[in-house]
């Protein structure tokens, strides 16, 4: 889910919990605050769900008839649903970015300490900050730099030529091969793997030729790599992510490929080498996107379609078909299948002199 | 491959292996035998391959050509089979069915001792029940559960707070990453990853902000989860799997996503978050389901479609497009890329009186 | 990217570097030297960006503007784009071929020394050649058999009763489940899983019944299998792979299928149990294919198509819809959900005599 706000001013000092006043939480996310301002605050909730000493929200205007029978503590909401709120609110022209704030003071990190786990097995040659925490069977190649503040989770295994920024979390059981590069701050899900060999073939006759993959990957500071998402290292040059860029669950990047700064990818979308995405970009899930393409910045494209021209002009763009009942769409698929000869036909048989054939 | 047959009464004892009388088989698959009761069976194999000590099935009728020169020492199949059948059979009205429960008796389960691997790190304050296999290289964190009967196998991580029930299996490589519960006889294959963060993004002026996931991921008893099929945990509530959910491999389902008992995701489906799929539901591989959705029980959704409205009805529903030859398909791909147009025009020109426009 | 080109005779002795005359590179990939045969090169680049000590080739038309500021050492190309390189270069039918080889020498393997690192846990009656290379926190389970030369990367499982033949290489956290042989010289990204139970379910009544998976899963000579694709195990027999078949990262293969020698399928490809698909043929990415069918040798799918039918002429076949402007392709789908309906309406007002209706 996404929402949008501006950003106002700088933000307040983080309070500190585990409860809060509402006052506190008002002034940290910058909310108005409608109600008791002494109102305790232990933990945040659905709509649905959320009690007295909770804080909910309300972004989906499908969920505004949830708000009459609201039993929250407050409701992060915009100034236009105020008046239909029955207890104490928080007005926010972004209630879900305002909430999103409010959430993460009730987010529990489980420590981990710094140090490197004795099962852990690292190069002699690797470069360990003394900040950071290496997990338990953490394999880390020669000549690896593990930045302050990293947490590398149980099980990941950093290849050669590595260098990781301060503050980056690899959560479990990610894989950088190698020539792997991160800013800081970047998150990276379970099963990730970043600098695996390109798809790189030659023909040779009736044979395959690997094509070598000498680049490398370079990931901007803030970016979120999700789940058994992929991001194969490039042929010649390297594959890039550019700041704040966020891909979900299963997405596949090609070697060579380049994504603009603050561009959003959902689940299992692929896209295929050396293409190039703008900034502000958001693909929808399943999207695939052939190589060698230039997409400027500010594209959104629906999810389940297939880009295969470049892309100069913002805007939205589709081709995904929204699932009929079977044997409507059978029918339809026969014409789909005949189209343009049945196109030709009707053409044909309805033209008229003041509408000449120009298909 | 699905086949359909009613409960046939209470399930009899297992007989006891390495090989068996024909009679054991049909009684405890209950079946009707027609051949010898003391034909000694050792194993299973396919219709085209069984010898003469071997049982094969026949449940997809295209298979049946194959039945003439069968050597199976039997095969189980429908009634209507039985005339054309030059081998004992053992008849059954779901031949699957009844072959899965004898092919189960041949197949050897690997021995997995209780007890944990010297390897395996294990946080102080985790409980493993004594019955349990902790396979090497595991890593399970703090407050976490491990119920009686299971098998973590190698390269396994579990992080915090999860509950693992009775005689679940992990295969190799599986991660849950926090606040996972797994009722009980629950299968994961490897890669899979349960309880990553769900992909919640709020927008905080030109950047993202990162939308905190508090919930967690529930699994019903005897789910099955493929191989590097990821299941985010929820932003407030959880993410659910009802009882017998069968996902196969590469499945990715959003957080706050509630799949109903006894439906099966095909290889590659996708669905979005906090979309809510009923029971007895197939999809079938590479659906892609939007985000917030309502699907009731008993849909089919068939491969390669996209849902993006709720459904309300049971029934068979959708939108994927067979491929043609090249050149057929890029040109009737012309005339839907202007397919509005184009029927404008024709219905413009063909319109009579009796028939007026309502598009 | 895939080139073609004719073998040409035998390869010749691959030369020794770390830097190399020119004329030793064009020897050695079998190309016409035109330049000085003495300049050295100490490296390959893209021809944007390669400086007079390296290499860059030019196979892609829509680069051949880059040529004119060419200050590489040498491109290699195809004889037509000689007169317009300013630089020296290396002719060759196949320019992306011969660079392939000539990159290759430049491509800098991290040793990986013979023998088992102390976290590895091996089976007592595993038989590990005493030339591979078994990496940290790998496992390895009963009657398994590493063959001379393999390198294991770290966080391999591999399970019981598989085979590993000469000079493979697991490149980190892959996993064999049970019963997968490898031919020789296999190549296995990061996050793969082969031998996972294929999704085999029967219905029992109103719950599923798991149909065990006895076969295995048996790869060729010089396969590559991308990050984080999944080959699953067949039910009776096995599931195979022939030699030289290069699978991409994400790929999902169902139980019991069956690929062709030098077939290439793209990333994100999912085909579905028991389907056979012919030697040569090419996937593009996202491309799924429905089960038991048959494609024959040399066909080419088109990404994101869906092929739902057995394919028995060689050629090239697709379905994939090019995203549109979202309001236009709106309006076209409108039109494409009511296509039959439409067509009908449109024919029976257009027909004359001359044409009956044969729809």
């Amino acid at each position: 889910m996404v929402a949008a706000t501006a950003t106002r001013g700088s933000a307040p000092d983080r309070p500190e919990g585990p409860d809060f006043a509402l006052s506190d939480l008002a002034g940290y996310a910058q909310c108005d605050l409608q109600g008791d301002p002494q109102r305790r605050i232990r933990g945040v909730a659905s709509l649905a769900s959320a009690a007295p000493d909770q804080v909910a929200f309300l972004a989906n205007a499908r969920l505004r008839g949830l708000l009459a029978d609201c039993r929250a503590g407050a409701v992060v909401l915009a100034a236009a649903d105020a008046p239909a709120c029955p207890v104490d609110h928080l007005i926010h022209p972004s209630p879900h970015s305002a909430f999103a704030r409010i959430a993460a003071l009730f987010e529990r990190h489980e420590p981990r300490p710094a140090g490197i786990h004795p099962s852990a097995v690292i190069a002699p040659d690797a470069r360990i900050d003394a900040s950071a925490h290496i997990g338990p069977q953490v394999w880390i190649g020669s000549r690896s730099v593990i930045g302050p503040g990293c947490v590398i989770g149980p099980g990941c295994t950093i290849g050669e030529d590595c260098t990781i920024g301060a503050d980056c979390r690899l959560v479990a059981r990610v894989s950088l091969v190698a020539r792997v590069v991160l800013g800081e701050r970047v998150l990276i899900h379970p099963g990730a793997v970043l600098g695996a060999d390109g798809f790189g073939l030659a023909r040779d006759g009736e044979r395959w030729l690997k094509v070598p993959q000498l680049g490398g990957v370079r990931i901007g500071d803030d970016c979120e790599i999700g789940a058994n998402t992929t991001i194969d290292r490039g042929a010649l040059e390297d594959t890039v992510l550019e700041e704040d860029v966020r891909l979900d669950n299963q997405v596949q990047i090609g070697h060579n490929v380049r994504i603009g700064a603050h561009s959003a990818l959902a689940g299992c979308v692929g896209v295929a080498g050396s293409t190039r995405i703008g900034r502000h970009c958001l693909l929808g899930g399943a999207v695939g996107v052939v190589g060698h393409l230039d997409i400027c910045d500010r594209v959104v494209i629906n999810g389940f379609s297939m880009v295969s021209s470049s892309i100069t002009e913002p805007g939205v763009y589709g081709s995904g078909i929204p699932a009929q009942e079977h044997r409507r769409w059978r029918r339809n698929l026969v014409r789909l299948h005949a189209l343009d000869d049945t196109t030709r036909r009707l053409l044909a048989t309805t033209r008229t002199k003041d509408e000449p054939d120009h298909d």
